[in-house]
């Protein structure tokens, strides 16, 4: 099947993530005279939909470049003046008492729902916008700590990350040697477990034939890995790590592996604490071994955690 | 910038949406005991995620051999099996007329959210899920007539496909003669408006160096176009469409073209009904143009529709 | 292995070969004071190699240009004006009585060479100059008939080619129906034992489960297969072609194969004819069943033919 | 123009030079009980294409085997059993004293071959065969020193080698900071004038955006690059290197550059001495230089050696 039709079709996808950063440069914030408020206002209001990306794509910049007292009354912001509509729920939920029926149990819904969910699905239309509310999330993690109202944004930001990073949108990757060095050195930065101590090291992790290291990709966010894991195959079952990462030791070759060892996982995104990928990742990574070492399904592939 | 990496990353999404069609008939429904309702129980109930997708895969499979009778029957278990929560809508409604607060809203809206909600979104895990979903929405819109239960459950359908096929995840292609057969077969079987009479016909629209038809994909149905549209570029206003779709006429040399004509848009899929493409798409490709010709940004480009 | 990069890197020799058609139109051949003659002496004594890029683009494009009456003249320029150095060969041979040595060998070899070798080498330099060639020599083949000096020049052409389509350089593609429509449009075009009538007779060729086509293409010309083979798969050992080509008939599901029947093979390169392919293909096709369909490494597959 | 399909098809050469190394651990030299020259002769003798690729296979797997002394010999049988044919070239010299027409020319100038030209290409033929020969002419280069009977061999490698590296099958590519690591990996080992010291000083090379480095590749060595050329963009005329490779210096927007400092340019392959690339690259990144920075086409692009 040549699928290379649809993968230069993805390949946009990708580009576009990198537009914003390169707008805001070309786009110097002249004559903002609009506040960040009053753009999410006319975002939320606003029926056109190719204006709809320019003002999400501008709010997103006006917001990379706020300091952190700001960012913190945007929060607010997005809590209080993004948040529900009294009224419209209590008219709901005067409805539902006279009515308790399916049809008003929707209207609930919606009325329930807080202005900001909204807010940040537009705000997703801007080129780079899911890599960019992803970040903002992460800066909302580090002001939520004993704020309860920021703890609710919180919450959106969540349901919507589950949303958008289904499970069903995650693409596995294994990363090698031949993978391009911008994906590498992100590897290096993001391990958490068994510090990679630079290029080196790392290629002792990813280019013998008995080891492997597998990401989860989204679509969205093609040049930054959600979470990987690292393997090495073995034909014995080991109970220390040290041997399995030494200098100069032999490789075990793949056809005689019995055993593989999964010593490291790192989440990659603070932004998207609270949507796991942990155990998927795993289940994929120990299939797709047994797809690429077919022996070891008859022999069951024994996979041992040494972290 | 090198985005192969990416690119390929992205195209084991097409190749997945392959593999339900093809498990089905490997995994014949010899021995489903368990009623399709049962197992929707079992997916929402479950903890597991890979034995979710296991299972989600299994409840389309058995759903995709239904005959008109259960499939209705299903549609009406999504309406009333899997609606609201009534004793849980009632309790979050007392706690709002107690304390009208954001975090009673948040309760109230998660409370007066329907089941189906997330048995959709945990069939969506599925290889091939979305698809099918717009498929299995495409039954359901032949079902709800005069049925406004059926119509709350397509109300869900929307709200899902509306964040899933959210303009940020669109991907604009050209298509032109180095297009796969089976997209183009596609496009001569989706146009809607002047209709294309064979290949020869088509080749007349995507070939000649003054003919434009552009398409939205969208990552999880990577060969199934959304929407499409055709143009025509011409150097005076034409008030016709024959004379553009003429055999043996000669082609305008696309740098003098001083107008695009937009003679055909065609919605694609039936299933999406409700989630409107369209307008982003002709900014698109009027941006598109802009680029491949900059002649016509300083002499703005001229969009007449010949419908 | 991620050979992305690689293959992105080598697109760009498709883009190449098409740049010569383009470059064609746009400069057209006013003020072409220096005839084909002086322009192929300027190419074969000029240094820079660069210019030599614009020269044999500009040659290829008048001899593109000719009517049949100079093209035969400029043949017959090939074979006397560009043929061989007597005076060189006399001094070589000179020499080689004297001293029958290997060195005296080397320079008898390269005395003996044609001048119009190298220039056809220098033409290979434009882009698309390969493909160039090739229809150079379609035409030549249908002058050379009766003439022993074309014929030689012929010989000239077939070495080259023999040297720049080695086997080496060929790459195995399956045609299939996600194969760009202006790829497949050839096959039908080319095909030579079992006229192809049609796209839907192309189809019923390439989109079943029980039928393959394999091309050979070459990186010079990566839009024009070189040679094609078509096969059936089948579960018994047929003995005519009809039923295999029957409208309506049941596929046969490829793991159920016993037989793979090579029902047509079809060069497509007159420009290339005495450069072989035919055996090295079949062996190709044959491995890459043999890889796709384990079963039949065990109990050997059964390759018929039925032309 | 969609070229993935082309650009897919190729990929497959790449997969090929990797073939050989795998499949010379798998076939370990038991039981090798032919001499390589006369796997050689049987090479030369051989009618079947398929054999032909093992046979060349197992040569070049042998070749890879030995120590310095039979390597010599091997070259030395290259030199003398694979020489010229006497006698035959005796009588083609005999022809020409008689008739000295452009037939017997012809004649004469097959005579005087020696048999090892074809012997070369018929090694070529096997997966990853061009780039074995070339490093089996790297070692060769090592051992030819003041032998005349060997540098005649070495002649016969450079004129088979300017045929298959004819600068119309070269690519050009960027490399910069998305490029596979084991790409990146060979520039710093192969850079000859100015040392890369570790990734973060390539790093410092490739990444700014007024940073380039252009590589020439062939589709027979996808993963190793000829030669490549390092250049700086600057908005001045520089006379030192040293502070364009200064650690903590500031870009020039690309936009703003005049001029292009060519300050470093490399060739890797020692195999291929004598086949000259530097001048096509050259003028190949100016023009690419020009087509992305068009300001420069007008006010013509100062290109300055700094080496």
């Amino acid at each position: 099947m040549n699928t290379s039709f649809f993968s230069e079709m993805l390949q946009s996808i990708a580009d576009r993530s990198r537009a914003l950063i390169l707008r805001e440069r070309r786009e110097p914030s002249h004559e903002r005279s609009a506040g960040i408020i009053e753009l999410c206002e006319d975002l939320l209001s606003g029926r056109g939909e190719a204006s709809g990306v320019a003002l999400a794509n501008e709010i997103l910049a006006e917001y990379a470049d706020l300091t952190i007292g700001p960012r913190i009354a945007f929060f607010e912001a997005l809590a209080n003046t993004f948040g529900h509509d009294r009224p419209r729920i209590d008219e709901a939920v005067a409805a539902w008492r006279a009515d308790p029926s399916a049809k008003v149990a929707a209207e609930l819904q919606r009325a329930a729902e807080p202005r900001r969910l909204e807010l940040l699905r537009r705000l997703n239309l801007a080129p780079g916008g899911t890599a960019a509310l992803v970040r903002m999330r992460e800066q909302l993690l580090d002001a939520v700590n004993r704020r309860d109202d920021l703890r609710l944004v919180d919450g959106d930001f969540v349901h919507l990350f589950s949303s958008w990073f289904n499970r069903g949108f995650l693409v596995l990757r294994r990363i090698d040697w031949s993978t391009p060095a911008l994906i590498l050195e992100k590897i290096i930065r993001y391990e958490a477990v068994h510090a990679i101590r630079g290029w080196d090291d790392l290629r002792r992790r990813i280019e013998p034939e008995d080891r492997r290291l597998f990401a989860f990709f989204h679509p969205q966010m093609v040049d930054d890995p959600l979470i990987f894991v690292e393997v090495a195959l073995t034909d014995y079952v080991p109970d220390a790590i040290e041997p399995l990462l030494a200098e100069g030791r032999t490789p075990c070759p793949p056809e005689r592996a019995t055993t593989a060892v999964f010593y490291s996982i790192s989440n990659c995104q603070k932004g998207l604490r609270g949507v796991s990928f942990g155990n998927f990742l795993i289940k994929h990574v120990v299939e797709e071994l047994k797809r690429e070492l077919p022996k070891l399904t008859r022999d069951p592939l024994r996979v041992r955690w040494l972290l």
